[in-house]
């Protein structure tokens, strides 16, 4: 027995050893046993009970830009920010932000139905009845509009729908579109509408998607009741993000302004978000073909995509008034490199009460600001300067992060390290987009966060759901069993990274948790506390644990002596984007002269049912052969670039701090070599060669998205064009990387 | 223009003896012309007009086993036959057929529901309101019972949703479920509900399947109204079809008899099918977890699992009668070859009025049957015996077809050349299942029929539909272009081809259309006349085009010199589901281990939601190397001997009527050399060792069944041994076709 408890006392000891010298990127042996040190004091100060009382205070009343909910936040958040020993500016832009003044939604044939347009208060729900300071339901930037006209079922409302309308002979010309929310950014769905003609737009939430089809509906369970209505904003962000009137700078007093009719990314239709209450008699009354099958929802109908008998009337005005967008930024110098700054940042607007969006995430990080003033009153300090940014006007379209980028660009290329983001998390699973060079160290610091249900790391909980997935998927791989690491995404849009990755080419990083906080009260007056609690984080754990991760990133990224990207990580995930478009292309060559032989040969006619006047498919222009060699030699010499940083990255044993100054400069700085100087055809805010959100999926990412859109669109000299731009890009990344070699 | 002119007429004539002259196979060309012309003839006979009225005639009020409608029904079919010149003999056979006294199913907690059990008139529909004929709704060969319990939702109640709620740590053990239509034939589900210990089974149609969800409703539209129920028998005839009481012989007046307590084919627990308006209140007021995504119907609610507080009571109890079934046989005797018999079949009994099922393809053969007769008429005689079935007693279990075949078995296997089976069949494209040796036979009679929507020809239009398949699922192959001709599916189960083909080895085929004919009325009340003509083939011309395609099969198998069996046909499918078996058993491998590993390492319980208490799948046993050596020297001689048998009959010039004899018969009895002497493992009854209906799909098909549901199953020691058998089979067919080589 006492060999057995000494042998246990040994093996203990082993394990204390092992986990105060398991190694961290950037870091040498000494100073990560230090900084785990410090993690896990950091650790001790946060309680989730805090970030319990910080999301109820700041979900108490409704705080969406420019209100007195949002005003009292903002005061709130600096006070607490100052308290805990932060320097806090607060910078004020004026921007654009439209609100209701008329809404009016009524069918007018064949019977006579009029929207109710609003979400009830409901029992249990503390703050579902402040109905005085709530937001109406609106899409924000809808335009002013008084349209009638037969109404058409474009199911999302995303471009393959209408290729589908056009095949059943159906126009939205001088039509209004009902479309319904998901797969896409909601702003999509009118822009595509608007280009095909329609007069206005409706998007209703459809019970399939979450609704009672999906689960029990609030207040009995998370998902959304029959009059629960989705607000949030059509602003054509995939043109360029933040106030419509300053693209590309900041949205300062005097800041020369567009006149609004001239703002590229304001919608010219009428918007409105409805309910599936309110959506359900539009529906049945439809005529026309019966939708298909893809097309249908969980509504008690038959499902008809119109025209028909079914006219609407759609009256929608807005006050356009310009609003202050508070943005709240607290630095924490930096001992030895104030002039490298690790910024971290999370909004705190709010559609309504916004306990789920944006408090979840802004609650953790003032969670991890404080701990991180507990430490300072310890002696310690971060090396570089920690800047922790609370955005106003992120609702609307990303503004208040945009227009302080956009403010402060030239300083922050210089200096900005990395840009961390968080935004509205739930309890689940660790989901990660950032810079792929990003992907090794920000796996590092998920090994060593334990996750609060299962007891295990979040990287192993992470990659268990990857694997269990692949296994549903009938991808039954050794390969995924023998990799260590869990793949980090790519940044599309969607929430406050986006002008520091896509504008400025700062190295960036979201982080979150989700997937068992599945419900339906997103950007509604039920994203309020009581269901937060009840549904989205009992207990607040995943909050917690939030803050432990996006702590280490800051902490460690703050005193690392040399900065942990890895640009062999970045090559390998880009040169896998590369073979996938090439391999994009092949397929598509083929599978357009397939269909163009069979449309050719009368074999959709022939297939069709003749009484559905199913029109063929149109033939589409074939596929060239795209010269992919730029790029792949690009990609080559990236490889040797990568290699020789590595080698000398080895040797950092001995060096002093001004080589590590002089290294960790090119290497952060190495992401701004990522942008191309003209931007995205037709898009040039968007600059970022490798990540940019998709013209016609608004948050979702497209990778390469200058050749990948090209090809997707069929515009193959645009296409080779850019692919010559991306080996440009590449080119000089890599000759960029190479200056680590050199003497400072 | 006299230039053009002369063009047109020598074309034309160019075209003409082109139809004239298209080979026909087992035909020499001058008798493949004689053989066009009479199918010209035979076409001139048939009018759509005809089927119209046989349509109405024949569902003029209910006729199901037993009924004044049925007997009224075999009179008229009868006297038509006879009318029409054929030897006409009406078969009867007593048969247990229940009927429902007493059906009681309520809801008693959490609140309490009494179903209604009914289907109501509707307008517009003249046969909807003949309530004191109808059967009520029910399922045939339920057992009595009277059982109360927790209910509990299945899905499908097919295996693999067992395996899920074994995962979700659910039992039907002492409770009732309640399983939704499709995915299986219905007798699987309270089979494998019987076998989980429910004590009893309830089954509705839900609106996903085929009410609203698919289209509009009846009377509006085709699609299952809210009370609306599919009737259906629930004998477990993968096992035996037929009377319940004679397994493997005739249901003769003095056959010896099972005691009902004996029969394996009779289910032990109650079973009632009921329509989605009585299936609701149950699915609302269950509880427990939410139903995973893939079990959730089209219902406006939040589908659970339960158990919960939702008890039923279930009361059935049935009049267990023999009734007769009158199977009506009608020959015209072969001029040159009376002893090989070509046999058509087509039930003629309902559920209630079967407009679609079955006088959609009854109608059809009676109509061929007739213009036969007008062939005849005019001194035509078929050289070899043909022989038209009505058969009663399809629906409650194939039970006309199987006592008729189980009666004469020794007789069919000395002298059916084919049997050529048709049932319920719409407006669409094509189906067409059989022994695959037909293949190339089926698709040159296919070739020559024109579809009526299109003008082209049901060969074409039914590849053109496939190829447009393909394009959807991304299958782009340019094998698929080159591809001439058609693929014919294997025979399962489900209508009057299965004694034929599985018990007694006569080669068989079922020719149907369909696609474009979709609906709700399955055996319902709402298979009407009226439903017919409004949804089902408008015009009945579908009906007509079936009465020229299965004429053409059935003359062309009548006057063939040579029997147009092609087993280099099967030989090259049945090396395709050997090809396909081997890697099922290496993909099954490789997905075992990978699963094995993540269940080892905790991966699903790490992926998943703790709060929602799903076990991890249990490990399965690791799948061995099998030999597949033995079918795969089999297939090399198969091959072999169909070159050896092709050699042989292409210089069939020269042979007199002796040698025409020996050699069709080689090939007509090869079928039987397929049928393996044990029959299947535990069901004798199916001896075909390339097809059989699954033990656990009910009619879809298993190929090379012995092995590949020992794999299913896991049953290595089985997979082995039947693998022997097969090749056993195999070899003594190959030997068998050999004596064509051999002198008469």
């Amino acid at each position: 027995m006492q060999r057995t408890l000494l042998t246990f006392i040994t093996l203990l000891a082993a394990s204390l050893t092992f986990a105060q010298t398991r190694p961290l990127q950037g870091f040498d042996q000494a100073a990560a046993a230090r900084e785990l040190n410090l993690e896990a004091q950091f650790d001790s100060h946060l309680d989730a009970k805090h970030i319990d009382t910080l999301i109820r205070t700041l979900s108490a009343r409704p705080h969406h830009v420019g209100s007195p909910g949002d005003k009292a936040n903002t005061e709130l958040i600096s006070g607490l920010l100052k308290s805990w020993g932060f320097d806090v500016k607060v910078e004020t832009f004026t921007v654009l932000f439209p609100t209701p003044k008329e809404r009016l939604l009524e069918m007018t044939a064949p019977s006579a139905y009029k929207a109710v347009l609003a979400e009830p208060p409901v029992a249990g729900d503390a703050t579902s009845g402040q109905t005085s300071e709530q937001l109406p339901t609106y899409n924000c930037y809808s335009a002013d509009g008084d349209v009638s006209g037969e109404l058409v079922f474009v199911n999302y409302g995303i471009p393959e729908d209408y290729d589908r309308l056009e095949r059943m002979g159906i126009s939205v010309q001088g039509r209004i579109v009902l479309a319904r929310y998901g797969h896409s950014w909601r702003g999509i769905k009118p822009k595509v509408a608007q280009e095909h003609g329609a007069i206005g737009c409706i998007i209703y939430s459809d019970p399939k998607d979450d609704g009672y089809y999906q689960g029990d509906v609030y207040p009995k369970g998370a998902y959304k009741n029959e009059y629960g209505v989705q607000r949030g904003s059509v602003l054509d962000m995939p043109i360029y993000p933040g106030d419509p009137l300053t693209p590309g700078i900041g949205a300062t007093a005097d800041a020369k302004r567009l006149n609004r009719k001239d703002a590229a990314s304001l919608l010219k239709i009428p918007v409105l978000p409805i309910s599936y209450h309110d959506a359900e008699p539009l529906l049945r009354a439809l005529g026309g073909p019966v939708a298909p099958e893809e097309w249908r929802g969980a509504l008690p109908i038959t499902y008809h995509v119109g025209p028909g008998a079914t006219r609407v009337h759609l009256r929608l005005a807005f006050n356009w008034d310009m609003r202050p967008v508070n943005d709240i930024i607290a630095r924490l110098p930096g001992s030895e490199w104030p002039d490298e700054w690790v910024i971290r940042g999370n909004h705190y607007d709010a559609w309504v009460n916004g306990a789920s969006d944006p408090l979840s995430g802004q609650a953790a990080m003032l969670e991890e600001a404080r701990a991180i003033g507990e430490l300072v009153k310890t002696g310690w300090r971060p090396k570089r300067t920690l800047i922790y940014c609370a955005w106003d006007g992120e609702e609307p379209g990303l503004i208040g992060s945009t227009e302080w980028v956009e403010t402060h660009a030239e300083e922050l290329q210089q200096k900005a390290v990395i840009y961390i983001n968080t935004d509205d998390i739930g309890r689940g699973f660790l989901g990660v987009e950032g810079s792929h060079a990003l992907e090794p160290f920000l796996n590092e610091v998920a090994r060593d966060v334990v996750d609060p249900q299962t007891g295990i790391s979040i990287a192993d909980r992470r990659k268990a759901r990857d694997l269990v997935a692949a296994e549903g998927n009938g991808q039954v791989k050794k390969e995924l069993l023998a990799k260590k690491t869990f793949s980090i995404g790519a940044l599309g849009s969607g929430s406050d990274y986006s002008p520091f990755i896509q504008h400025i080419g700062v190295p960036s990083c979201n982080i979150g948790f989700g997937g068992e906080n599945g419900g339906g009260d997103y950007h509604s007056i039920y994203d309020s506390y009581d269901d937060y609690r009840r549904f989205k984080d009992p207990g607040f754990q995943y909050s917690w644990t939030l803050a432990k991760t996006t702590g280490r990133t800051t902490l460690r990224m703050a005193d690392a002596n040399l900065l942990p990207l890895d640009f062999k990580a970045l090559y390998r995930t880009v040169n896998g984007y590369l073979n996938e478009l090439i391999a994009l292309t092949d397929q598509q060559r083929e599978a357009t002269a397939f269909k163009n032989q069979l449309i050719r040969e009368g074999d959709f006619r022939h297939a069709a049912d003749p009484t559905k006047n199913l029109l063929a498919p149109k033939q589409s222009p074939e596929v060239p052969y795209l010269d992919f060699s730029p790029l792949q030699n690009a990609m080559r010499d990236l490889d040797r670039s990568t290699d020789r940083v590595a080698a000398t990255l080895s040797g950092s044993a001995g060096w002093n701090d001004q080589r590590f100054h002089h290294i960790n400069e090119v290497l952060y700085k190495a992401e701004q070599r990522l942008l191309s100087d003209k931007g995205l055809p037709r898009r040039p805010w968007y600059r970022h060669a490798i990540y940019a959100p998709g013209f016609y999926t608004g948050y979702g990412v497209k990778t390469l998205p200058g050749i990948r859109e090209a090809i997707e669109q069929g515009e193959w000299k645009e296409a080779q064009e850019q692919i010559a731009v991306v080996a440009g890009v590449l080119h000089a990344f890599s000759l960029w990387i190479d200056t680590t070699g050199s003497e400072p």
